[in-house]
Parts: C-alpha cells; structure tokens; sequence
C-alpha cells in the first residue's frame, strides 16, 4: 500500500522569494530520496497552463470572472496533477495555491469571502496543503525585490503599496486562524536563512 | 429616462439553426426601427473570447472546471456586454447562454445540478432572458445537419446520440418548468417556417 504523499505549499506576497524556496524545498527533499512533485500556480497541468495565459493577457476582467478563471485552472491543477501525485505517494511542492486567491482577491481587491468560500469548495472538494509556508515581507521590501528582478511588471506588482499591504495582513490573519496548517518564515533575512527556517519547519511539522 | 432593453436568447441542441435565426431575428428588429445587439456564446466580451479559445482548444478539462470557465466568460459577457446594452435601452439576442450549460453539462454529462446553481448565482447575480426560444430538432436530425455543415466536428458533435437525446431532453425539461421565459419553436421545418415563427412568438411574448 502506497501511503498517501504530503502537500506542502508557498505563500506571500511579492518578492519573498517563494520560487526560490520551492525548489530549494524539492532539492533538499530529493536529497533525503523523497519523490517530489514542483508546481506552480497559476497553471500546473495543461488546461491550467491555457488558462493563466489569459489571466496574465491583461483583459482587465472583473473580480468574480477572474476568481472563476483561478479556480477553473486550481480545478484542473487539483484533478490532472497535485491528486494523483498525491495518492502515488508524492511529495507535492506548490509555488502559490488557494491561499493567494484568498489574499489577492478577497484582502487585496475587496472580493466577498462567501464568493471564495463557494468556489473553493466547488473546485477543491477539501483538498487541503498538509503545510502552507507564507514566506513574509513588509510590502515595501518585496515590491522594491519585485521590481529589482527587472522582469516586467505584472498587475499585481502595478498596483499600490495600500493593495500589498492588505494582501499582507491577508496572508498574516490566515496564519493566526489556521495555525496548525501554516508557518510565517521570515523572508527578510538572507536567501539561505530563510531556506534553513524552512527545512526546520518541515522537519518538525512533517518529520521530513 | 430609458427603457431597459429586452434579452432574448436561443437556445437547443446542435443543428437546430440558431445563429442562423438570431441574425434574421435581429434584421427583422432593426426593421421595425428597435436598437439590436447580437452576440454569442462562448464568448461576446474580449476576455471572453480569450476564455472561448481555452474551451475550444481540446485540453479535454475537468466537468466542474469546464463549467467554471464558461460561467469565467459569462460572467464577463454579462458585465462587460449584456448589461450595459440592456441597461443603453438595446434589444440583446444572445446565440446560447446558461441553459446551455445547464442541457450540456448537468443534462448532458452528469454534473450536479447544484454547481450549475451555485456558479449562476455567483456569475449572473440575476440575469436572465426575458424570452428564450428553444429551436426543437430530435438528435438524429440536429446531428445530421451538424455535420453536414462540412466543419470539423466539436468535441459535443463527436458525443454519441444517447448524450444529444439527453441534451435535448434537458432543453424540453426547462421549458416546462420555466414556460413564462421560454418557447419551443419547431425547427424540423424549412428555414423560413421557423423565422416566422420565431417572429411570432417574440411578437406576442415581446409585444415586439
């Protein structure tokens, strides 16, 4: 019988460094002959993939229309890759999953909770990360690293330092009211600190 | 002070002649002097569009998450487009809208009844046809027409008759629980019969 693998996903807002760690997470899991699965989001399988194509086309859609196309590609993500890796045993690493939506959507642009609540329950049927890591920044410090990586600037990073900081309190109120299930890491100490801060937590949250 | 337009849609299964009649619909309005939009579904916004290209390209998606990408673009159909036109005093003919998905996915596939519910609610806040005219052909001949429009079949068009019965039953089903919106307009008969009967119809429900 194969035991069911864990799911551990990536979280905060921009310039936290959450890419980095994912794979430096899959490394040093790989290492101790883990299987590991690395994925992100938007996108993950290939109907997602399709779909963050129009998310990051700029169409400027409505709030609850761009919530639906989130889930619409976190549906597919969730049924073509993370559930079957899963129950094959995997270790699943997610650079970004629900929890943004929560945070971008609801914290940040005003969207009802209740309208999250219903889609998530609908696209994910309790499909739930075993850890959720929110790699944490003042907003100041992660759009200054945002804009620093020189790559264009996406939506998300044109909007103002109130927007980042509401998604911030957003991922920090989530880590108040689901402590078992998520870590705040301070990001604004050295890349290879804040990889160490992870590994503790998985260490001592999933015994890996 | 301006009237709110009228939204009417066509609905039913393939080869019935929709857009066909939604055109000849919309230059019989524009005759009669009365301010006409016509669009369709999946579609009918620019972000739509770009949702449209997603479901036609045969990623072969999930059923919850097909049915959250059409409502992603109805939703954006309705803000963007619907809406607006309704609210300017047009006259709007939608190709297809809701009860689309309604006979193709909850009919047709199996999805819950209650997804449909809940991603309408959330999407469409209330928006619903005035008159929706359901163009009646048994499977058998809707599917021989389909075909024999010489396009490459969808991926509805290659589904067995079994699937299409369904489809249609679902149409005829809505019209009895929602007889007030909705007429079922026979279209086994030659083009002209159904215009004219289309006309009807919008004459004595519309007093058009």
């Amino acid at each position: 019988m194969i035991t069911r693998g864990r799911f551990i996903t990536f979280e905060g807002g921009e310039g936290g460094g959450k890419s980095t760690q994912a794979r430096r997470l899959a490394a040093h899991l790989c290492a101790r002959g883990l299987p590991v699965l690395v994925t992100r989001e938007p996108g993950g399988a290939p109907g997602a993939e399709a779909i963050r194509q129009v998310l990051l086309g700029g169409q400027g859609l409505d709030p609850v229309a761009e919530a639906m196309l989130l889930f619409a590609g976190r549906r597919e993500h969730a049924v073509q890759t993370i559930r079957p890796a899963l129950e094959a045993g995997m270790w699943v690493i997610c650079d970004r999953f629900a929890d943004s939506t929560l945070a971008y959507q609801v914290h940040g642009l005003g969207m009802a909770r209740a309208t999250f609540d219903t889609l998530a329950g609908l696209a994910l049927e309790g499909l739930r990360p075993d850890l959720t890591l929110i790699l944490d920044v003042p907003e100041a410090i992660g759009m200054k690293r945002a804009m620093a990586r020189g790559v264009a600037a996406d939506r998300y990073e044109r909007l103002d330092a109130a927007f980042h900081g509401r998604v911030r309190d957003g991922f920090l109120a989530l880590a108040r009211a689901e402590p078992d299930r998520c870590a705040v890491v301070d990001a604004t100490v050295a890349v290879d600190e804040v990889t160490a801060a992870v590994a503790a937590v998985v260490a001592e949250r999933l015994s890996a």
